[in-house]
């Protein structure tokens, strides 16, 4: 048995999130049947962690012990001629048998993009939240850097959640600005990165969604650390459209 | 009667095309669609040219002639909100009453692209001509080189045509590469710019795909004078795929 680690991207516009339903058309499913065309074996993969309905990933990692011959090289074309064209295998290698491609993970990044310029990006309205007015990034740089650190992050998860401990570390945090000329200051692109050990339910979502009325100026940056000590949902802001959010990175 | 002017950027991914069909599903069907549900006019709106179905636009442009008094800076946000996603206004300005969209244009640039990575980028793949097998760019810049200047592009255009001549002038014509990585000199992104007086059915499509086969040592370089002298579209490659094509910019 060989434990495959492959690096997968997917434009997560059709599917219900990466974890497989009874109802389908999620990324998982649509990898393990491609696996099971390919080599006949029904193998439930091994993600870095869930993404919701309609996020992306650049890298996604997932792995899987298989059985089957298949020499190395020939994974990623083999199983993206049996996949739909948007969710594609980047690269295939393989790991010690202990790699797990969740709990082996030490860091993973997540990048939300906000479109700020008056009209969309036709072509790139599935991976940018339009937001058409000023945003104060220097507040919301401000907001941000309160969360890095070890936190008991309730505020900033779902509700839903049934995770035992919300206690993360956020290694990193920082917002990146594309502007299309100097002289635009009030419009362009706004990336927040946000890197960390490990993420909640809508946390990413709900930071940006925070960090937006921050940036509309209806909150005060120095509120960021006080509704994070208090743990409580309510306090946050609402959680962020899905389809600005892109697993960027994870680090093993 | 205002004459107004209007940039258009589109994704021709659902399209048909530019031009009005009796099938419908066409920008210019959407776009007069939206102006009669604004204004109650019923107008046959101009463009810079038509586009093939599949075939995108960053910033068409169209104009027509409206005794609507909707103030001008009020034009796009109204048309947008009854526009599909997939195309947007991006700015309306008034012209004298003899603009022509088309008529007036003093040059055009289309831009093709490309991506010669292994595999497809999800995120772009309706942008983006795939070719994961590595292209000689310096062959296929030397090709692209003999087109430049007033030519008869019998060659390059769509036997269909019924156009009474063939003369085009072109102005410029440029390969833009975008590597990931020094290191990666088979891989990475090829734009291909072509800006002229104006373009045959098919005519960039074409030449890309006459390029292609240069920067795949199938063809000499040295073959495009010749085959561009003998007027027969025999002599070209393939009509490259529609959706690596995107009108850039109209100059008037």
């Amino acid at each position: 048995m060989r434990n495959l680690v492959m690096t997968v991207s997917y434009d997560g516009t059709q599917y219900f999130g990466f974890q497989s339903q009874p109802g389908g058309n999620t990324i998982q499913d649509r990898i393990e049947a491609a696996i099971e065309q390919l080599t006949g074996e029904r193998i439930a993969i091994t993600s870095s962690g869930r993404t919701d309905a309609g996020v992306h990933a650049r890298a996604q990692i997932i792995n899987f012990h298989t059985s089957s011959l298949i020499p190395l090289e020939r994974w990623a074309m083999a199983l993206n001629s049996r996949l739909p064209p948007d969710i594609r295998i980047m690269e295939a290698r393989t790991a010690d048998p202990q790699f797990h491609a969740r709990r082996s993970a030490k860091r993973k990044t997540y990048r939300y993009t906000i479109n700020t310029n008056r009209v969309p990006d036709v072509f790139q309205r599935h991976l940018q939240f339009h937001h058409p007015t000023r945003l104060d990034v220097e507040a919301m740089r401000h907001a941000l850097r309160a969360l890095i650190g070890e936190h008991d992050f309730t505020t900033f998860c779902s509700v839903k959640s049934t995770k035992p401990s919300h206690v993360r570390t956020i290694f990193d945090a920082e917002i990146v600005e594309e502007r299309e000329s100097a002289a635009s200051s009030s419009s362009g692109l706004i990336h927040v990165f946000v890197t960390g050990n490990g993420f909640l339910q809508h946390m990413v979502r709900i930071i940006v969604g925070t960090l937006m009325q921050v940036g509309e100026g209806k909150r005060d940056p120095s509120e960021m650390a006080v509704i994070l000590q208090a743990r409580n949902r309510k306090l946050a802001g609402p959680t962020a459209m899905a389809h600005g959010l892109m697993l960027w990175e994870v680090v093993y």
